[in-house]
């Protein structure tokens, strides 16, 4: 007993220690960093210059940007909930060590909070782990949900190619034990029905599966041990020439040349069944028995996909690896192939939109027992899709409105103030849109300017002889047709007449 | 002169920095020291115990909750339409500088992140300060805007009353100079349209303004730079008795038991305009600028309610002060007067659900030159109106469905997968919200009741036959009936009958 007291006092003195430690490592690191600015300032450090910005990698979206990611997000959600799909949130940030281990190389890319008291705390990376965790915690075997939210990582932005720090993912996931590749197939016909509904121009969707590529190390040569660092080099193929990724494998991660070689070979492979037929055939990839598995899946998921008729825009390539660690089988990455603005000479890829694949084993990282749940998903890129959808809207001559207002109440002469009141209270209480200017005496010019403006398409014009004669003027912005309405008509005139817009 | 002195203080602080350094080095080494000690020592400290759960004060939001929450944010959102308002979405965090002395005493409950080296950064406290450095930022100066996001706060969370340290505000504002109290006004009326259409049960808005306490705090005799701080006292009323507000004000806070004992008499008061008219009247207060100030656009605000026909749920009440230091004027808050729980004894106050006023000089603490944008706005406190819903939820019999499938692709016979997929397939590019179990010979039955359990209304059964005669088997799953359609008139006849739904 007294021991165990003794223990947990230990170990909370270490904690303790631990934490100054890294206070006081904090303290070297601040100190260090001023007098670096303090050498390259010399004089008035004391003056506080405050800079207006939001962080770097962030962006505020104003009412115009809101409204092109709500077109998008409504095409998004449509096709989730077409495929049957429920929702769920969760908090942005996670314990610590839910994230811990789950994200490779890219774990030193996550947001920490600061250590205030209490539990260490991250924002979540991505929403595939947090889903795992909320089907392990509450114990859920079976389920097929999406989840819109943000996602944070401490990456160098290019903001300008629709990279942030802080970004929306659009994520479905198919978790439970089914029969092979139906709900793989079902992820890929989302992608497929998205990207087409959005008509962001032409795409390809590449397909590949762990399987294959831990098989295609394994007759390659690579040691078991760096079958995920030499996958994440072969990650990069998209972005950067083989020769670069092959002396990264050999140079830094101590792969043979041979090795190395022969990976090279196969990840210049890409096609369709044939090469999946290709391949079951070859020597060596046949003969390596998890590799053969990825094979025979990826046949039947191609014939899946004929049935939904899409192989044309399905690639099977080797070369597709995907960064994260969670992955255990099919994998896939969705990438447009030009940018909208065709007036540039070259086509230039934007990159990958969208991207998933089966992760099999990570609910059960959560499960005290290891209980698996197999799942598969897809998280749809949106901040990607939102850069060329707003550049495209700049280019375009359409005018967005950023409200749905349907009439304003407006005044002709002084002193109506009050009538306005009344009258826009009827309107809002009888479920109108409706809007007024928050002066006392606005001129009737300044009122109908801003339904211009704004879009507006109504104006319920209040004066002296209308209150008199019981109606009110209700004018068409598009038109400058004015008509008489009787009070007690109004709502219903507003309603027939805005449902035609 | 100056200089040499400048030179001498610079190098002070390089020496105390250095010190610092040194001193954190020493620590580090300590550190470092009782750690390998401990490593040979050999207890099993390093064993873990992995944790599952959210973070302290946060929740999962499941598909059921997810529903609930859907509904309460479309009459939240629609009313703001109603109103005209733009949606505006801002980063999770803001620089830490952005949010410093915006809070008084609350700050100490913001979240900060861990310096992982660049920027300090702090979760959002609220979404009024990210607004108004928003404005700033962009120099705006006219706008009425919502934004519907979460906000956190390091509070001590009380989750069974819906106090959670991750929340949602869906929060309403009008920037910009106009004509006294015509905007705060339709922020009441906001209030109150919500409140009532959500049917929360019955519920009071309290109304006060800054002018009024500060002018209340002169007349009592409570010195100027002890305002803010007899203010968070004050705003404590609604939770603790005067007799402790008193003591603390003396006690912690230093003021004499005298200008405690005045205060104490005013925010005992609560009323219409006949306390408005009343205390217009009060031979201290009246002679109060900044009181006098604020009781006429008090009383200019209850006739504009009264146009509104809402004065029946509003209360002018002196012992509402507000805790955030932006607050410059009128200043309001709604509670439900009792828990929907009939069946206990005693009435429960859930609290404040919504709150806001006007803060006028917030937008020019981001302004380098202090140019003003007058706003004023209304936050809605969603989390306890959910706890509320889900409640209510638990209570009634109602059945909600978690997803919006209109028909489950379905076969009577083995073999059919390939029918299966093909249809399917067919049905969601026409837009039908169509699923189908990821099996590959599914027994009828279990497709019948996957439907029962889901609320799926309808079945597209395929067999041998009805594949040799085109049609397809539509039951409809509420009364058993069966019919065949032509496959090439499926979409349609889904369309209609659950249309009707």
């Amino acid at each position: 007993m007294a021991e165990e007291a003794a223990v947990r006092a230990q170990a909370e003195t270490v904690r303790r220690l631990k934490q100054d430690k890294a206070d006081a490592d904090e303290i070297a690191k601040e100190v260090a960093k001023l007098l670096e600015m303090k050498a390259q300032l010399g004089t008035d450090e004391g003056k506080h210059k405050f800079v207006l910005k939001t962080p770097k990698g962030t962006r505020d979206f104003g009412p115009k940007e809101m409204a092109i990611r709500e077109r998008a997000f409504r095409a998004i959600i449509s096709c989730f909930k077409r495929h049957g799909a429920e929702v769920i949130d969760t908090p942005v940030f996670e314990l610590k060590e839910t994230l811990t281990g789950k994200y490779g190389e890219d774990s030193k890319l996550i947001y920490d909070l600061k250590d205030q008291g209490g539990e260490l705390l991250s924002l979540r990376y991505d929403l595939t782990v947090p889903f795992a965790r909320y089907l392990a915690m509450n114990k859920i075997t079976k389920m097929k949900r999406y989840h819109v939210a943000k996602v944070y990582r401490r990456d160098n932005p290019a903001m300008t190619r629709g990279r942030y720090r802080e970004f929306y993912q659009c994520d479905f996931d198919i978790a439970g034990q089914f029969d092979p590749m139906i709900p793989d197939a079902e992820c890929l016909k989302i992608v497929h029905e998205i990207l087409s509904d959005l008509q962001l121009g032409d795409f390809v969707i590449k397909v590949n599966d762990r399987r294959i590529l831990d098989g295609m190390f394994a007759v390659c040569g690579v040691p078991d041990s760096k079958f995920r660092t030499i996958c994440s080099s072969v990650d990069k193929l998209d972005k950067v020439p083989w020769e670069e990724v092959r002396s990264e494998m050999v140079g830094e991660k101590g792969l043979s040349p041979e090795a190395a070689d022969r990976i090279g070979e196969y990840v210049q492979l890409h096609g369709g069944l044939d090469l999946i037929e290709q391949l079951l055939q070859d020597p060596k990839l046949s003969q390596n028995k998890v590799a053969k598995e990825g094979l025979g899946d990826m046949k039947l998921l191609f014939e899946y996909l004929t049935l939904f008729g899409i192989t044309g825009k399905i690639s099977f390539d080797l070369s597709l690896a995907r960064g994260l660690d969670y992955y255990t089988g099919v994998i896939f990455e969705a990438v447009l192939l030009q940018q909208e603005n065709e007036h540039l000479e070259e086509p230039v890829s934007v990159g990958s939109v969208a991207g998933g694949g089966r992760y099999d084993g990570l609910v059960g990282m959560f499960d005290a027992k290891g209980r698996k749940v197999p799942c598969v998903g897809v998280s749809i890129g949106i901040e990607r899709i939102f850069s060329i959808l707003e550049q495209r809207l700049e280019a375009s001559e359409e005018k967005i409105r950023t409200t749905e207002t349907q009439v304003l109440v407006a005044s002709a002469q002084k002193k109506l103030l009050e009538e306005r009141l009344r009258l826009i209270s009827e309107l809002w209480d009888a479920g109108i849109k409706a809007e007024m200017l928050y002066k006392k005496n606005p001129k009737l010019l300044n009122q109908l300017q801003y339904c211009e403006e704004t879009g507006i398409p109504l104006v319920a014009i209040v004066g002296e002889q209308e209150l008199k004669d019981g109606v009110v003027k209700l004018r068409i912005v598009a038109t400058r047709e004015e008509v008489n309405v009787r009070r007690e008509s109004l709502v219903e005139e507003i309603r027939i007449r805005t449902s035609q817009c």
